[in-house]
């Protein structure tokens, strides 16, 4: 198993982020823009990007605090793997430990995922200090893989 | 052992990646401004951070393909690990699959760097695409961590 994992600090309270990333409008303004669901516990959650779409079921949820998600549609390699975002606050920042767990093999994708990733969460934090972030279709491209 | 991995794409050749990767003034316009040693295989690179010092020796250089490096001064976190580049020719674009490997625990600042190497990445397709980067100390702040 290898996992992939990010940390940012934002500035702002963890209430905001937190709304950032379990309503579609807050995902919406920062993953991509072709985002629809139910971002509460139990819920599932759409997201459609140019080279494909995925679905995440909402596992857990603890407001201001912590959300998990199962991937239960999307590209093979992401299938049953988890993403985790956990939230606290140190001095003016609300920080952001991201993880996407449970990939089978560190494949190359995976790589190319690391990297969206952080762009995604450079975008979150955009999105949340200002306003306004850069979804998908808007997203950096950072390779052939976009 | 934990692994950091990305991935990125640029259109350039493999040689113009591979001068930003072994020269002092190619790493000092992606990655630090303070940069200095020798970046052939058996030199020793020392790069300077606001938070730090590290220095790197370089182990192994294959022209346009392959840059491993071992941390020999720096975070206590880094001490041992290797940092490795490996550039093949994908249609229009190099794509540089990068590795910084042999992290004995996955902590949280292991979470700091694969964001801020992904910035890092970027500032290196910025300058060798464009000829100009966000080397430190103009790099990206991305939290209270730098």
């Amino acid at each position: 198993m290898a996992d992939i994992a990010h940390r940012i600090g934002v500035t702002c309270t963890p209430e905001a982020v937190y709304r950032a990333l379990t309503t579609v409008d807050g995902l919406a303004g920062w993953w991509t823009r072709d985002t629809d669901g139910d971002g509460d516990a139990g819920g599932v959650l759409r997201f459609g990007f140019e080279p494909g779409a995925c679905a995440m079921k909402v596992l857990e949820t603890r407001p201001a605090a912590h959300v998990l998600w199962e991937t239960v549609e999307g590209p093979q390699e992401w299938m049953g793997t988890r993403i985790r975002f956990d939230l606290s606050k140190e001095g003016d920042y609300t920080i952001v430990l991201f993880r996407h767990e449970g990939w089978r093999e560190p494949v190359e994708f995976m790589a190319h995922c690391s990297t969206k990733w952080a762009i995604f969460l450079m975008s979150l934090k955009r999105m949340v200090e200002t306003g306004q972030g850069e979804p998908a279709p808007d997203d950096v491209r950072i390779s052939d893989w976009h």
